[in-house]
C-alpha cells in the first residue's frame, strides 16, 4: 500500500467521525507535514456517506502543532443544497483542536470554459531534469519527486536576499501514485516556505492556513495518472510577522488543475 | 450612522450568539450582498469577548441564499493560542445554516518586511477619474465609490469575447467612511464577477467561497483613512460550472493591504 493510502485510511468510529494516524513516511522536522494533514481532513469528508459530488474548494486553518499518533476527525455537513455541499472539519487530538478545515463539494456540469492564466511556456520536460536531492531532510520531501526548473531550495543558507520567491518545478509523489483529489491537497502544500527562497535564512515558520481550489474534476485528474505536474509558486508579501505564498498546478498538457494560497507565521 | 455600520450592529444574544440583520441599503439583485455578509461574520468573532489581536486571514462559504432579513451570527474560538486564535462562525436563518466561515487572529510583531508584489506602476490618482455611473444598478455598487482603470463593468453584454478579465479600479466606501477590517473585507468581494467582464454575456452567477489574506494591521488601515485603495482583479480559469477570481487592495503609498481569491459558480 502507498504511504499516503496508508495516511489516509481512516477508520469510521462513529457518523460523522473517523479515527486515522500521523504517518512517519511524512514525518515533518517536528510532527506531520501539513499538507498530509490537509489531506486526512478532506478524506473525512470524502468518505463520510452523506458526501455529494467532488471537492471544489478545501480551506484548512492549522490551529496548533499536531503530534505524532492518532488523530481524531470529525466531518459535518453544515449544509446540502442539489449541487453543491459544505462541509466544516475538524481535526482533535487529546480533545483539542489542532485544525479545522471547510469544504465545499459539487455536481459539476459541462459548460462553456477557458483558461485565463496559461502555463509557464517552454519549460524543459521532467524526464530531462534532475530530482532534488533528499539526503538529509525530513521523510516528507523524500515522498515527493521534485524536479527544479527555478526557485530550489537553497543549498545553502547564506543569507544573500533574493528580490524574489518565484519557483517552478515538476512534482509528483514518490513513490508514483495515480493523482486524485487528497493526493493533489497534499502536494498544493509542497512548495518550501517562500522566505526560505527569498532570505536564504532559516527562521521558524508555521502555515497557518491553506485554501484550495480545484478547477480540475476526477476525469482530468486521472488523465494525469502518476506522471508529474508543473507548480508554479510566488509570494506577495511579507508583514510583521506573516507572509503568503500562492501557488498552481499544471497538468503536463496545460490544464490548471488547482490553485492554492496559504498565509504563514514567521519569527526573525 | 454610516449604512455599513449599521449593517455591523449586532446584538449579543447569548455568549458567542449574535443577532443582526441585513441591510436594504447593501441589497443585491436577490437577498444581500455578499461583502456585507462576510464582514458580518468577521464581526461576530471581532465583538467576542474572548477575541485575541486582529484578524490576518478571513474563509467565508456562501452555503444558500441568504433572505433579507434577521441573521443569526454563531462565532466559537476553535483554539486560541499565545498569538494565534482560530474562528468558526456561522450564520444562520430560520435554523439552517446559510454561511460559515473560518478566521485567523494574531497579536502581530515587528519583523523583517518586504513586498514582492508591486502595485501596478503609473495609474492615473483617484480624482483625476470619473466615477462610476451606479444608476440603474442594486443598491450595493451605489455603496461604493468606483473608478475603473481597466476591466470596467460592460457597458454591454454584447456577448464579445474578451481575451482577459483583468480589472484596475480606485474604490472606497460611499459615504467615505475611514477603512477597517470589517469594510476592508466587504471591498474585497467588490469586484464584480470576472466571467461578465470576460464574456460580456449575462449568465448566473453565485460566490461559492472568497478568501481574504490581512496584510495590514490596524495602523496601517488607519492611514489609508477613507481615502481610495487600488484594486486589482483577475481570473485565473473557467471550467465546469466554476471560476476563480484573485484580487489585490493596495493602499494609495503601495503597500498590500490585503488579497483575496474567490470561487464562483457559473450557470451558462
Amino acid at each position: 500500500m502507498h504511504p499516503l493510502d496508508e495516511a489516509l485510511d481512516l477508520r469510521t468510529v462513529a457518523p460523522g467521525e473517523f479515527a486515522g494516524a500521523t504517518h512517519p513516511a511524512y514525518a515533518n522536522m517536528v510532527g506531520p507535514f501539513g499538507g498530509t494533514t490537509a489531506a486526512q481532513l478532506l478524506q473525512a469528508a470524502l468518505l463520510h456517506p452523506a458526501r455529494l459530488g467532488e471537492p471544489v474548494a478545501l480551506t484548512v486553518n492549522f490551529a496548533a502543532p499536531v503530534a505524532d499518533g492518532e488523530i481524531r476527525l470529525v466531518a459535518r455537513a453544515a449544509r446540502t443544497n442539489r449541487s453543491t455541499q459544505h462541509w466544516i472539519v475538524e481535526a482533535r487530538q487529546a480533545d483539542e483542536t489542532v485544525a479545522t478545515a471547510t469544504a465545499v463539494f459539487a455536481l459539476r456540469r459541462e459548460t462553456w470554459s477557458a483558461g485565463e492564466a496559461v502555463m509557464p511556456a517552454g519549460m524543459p520536460e521532467a524526464g530531462t531534469l534532475q530530482r532534488m536531492p533528499v539526503r538529509g531532510l525530513p521523510a516528507w520531501p523524500q515522498r515527493y519527486d521534485m524536479r527544479f526548473i527555478e526557485g530550489a531550495f537553497p543549498a545553502v543558507f547564506d543569507e544573500q536576499e533574493q528580490d524574489h520567491s518565484r519557483s517552478c518545478l515538476w512534482v509528483r509523489d514518490e513513490p508514483e501514485r495515480p493523482l486524485d483529489f487528497a493526493s493533489l491537497a497534499a502536494m498544493t502544500d509542497s512548495f518550501f516556505p517562500r522566505i526560505y527562497v527569498r532570505r536564504r535564512r532559516r527562521s521558524l515558520i508555521g502555515t497557518v492556513t491553506l485554501t484550495t481550489y480545484f478547477h480540475a474534476d476526477s476525469a482530468l485528474l486521472a488523465q494525469v495518472g502518476t506522471r508529474h505536474v508543473l507548480g508554479v509558486a510566488k509570494a506577495l508579501n511579507y508583514r510583521h510577522g506573516y507572509f503568503d505564498q500562492t501557488g498552481e498546478m499544471w497538468s503536463p498538457e496545460g490544464q490548471l488543475l488547482a490553485s492554492t494560497h496559504q498565509l504563514v507565521y514567521f519569527k526573525d
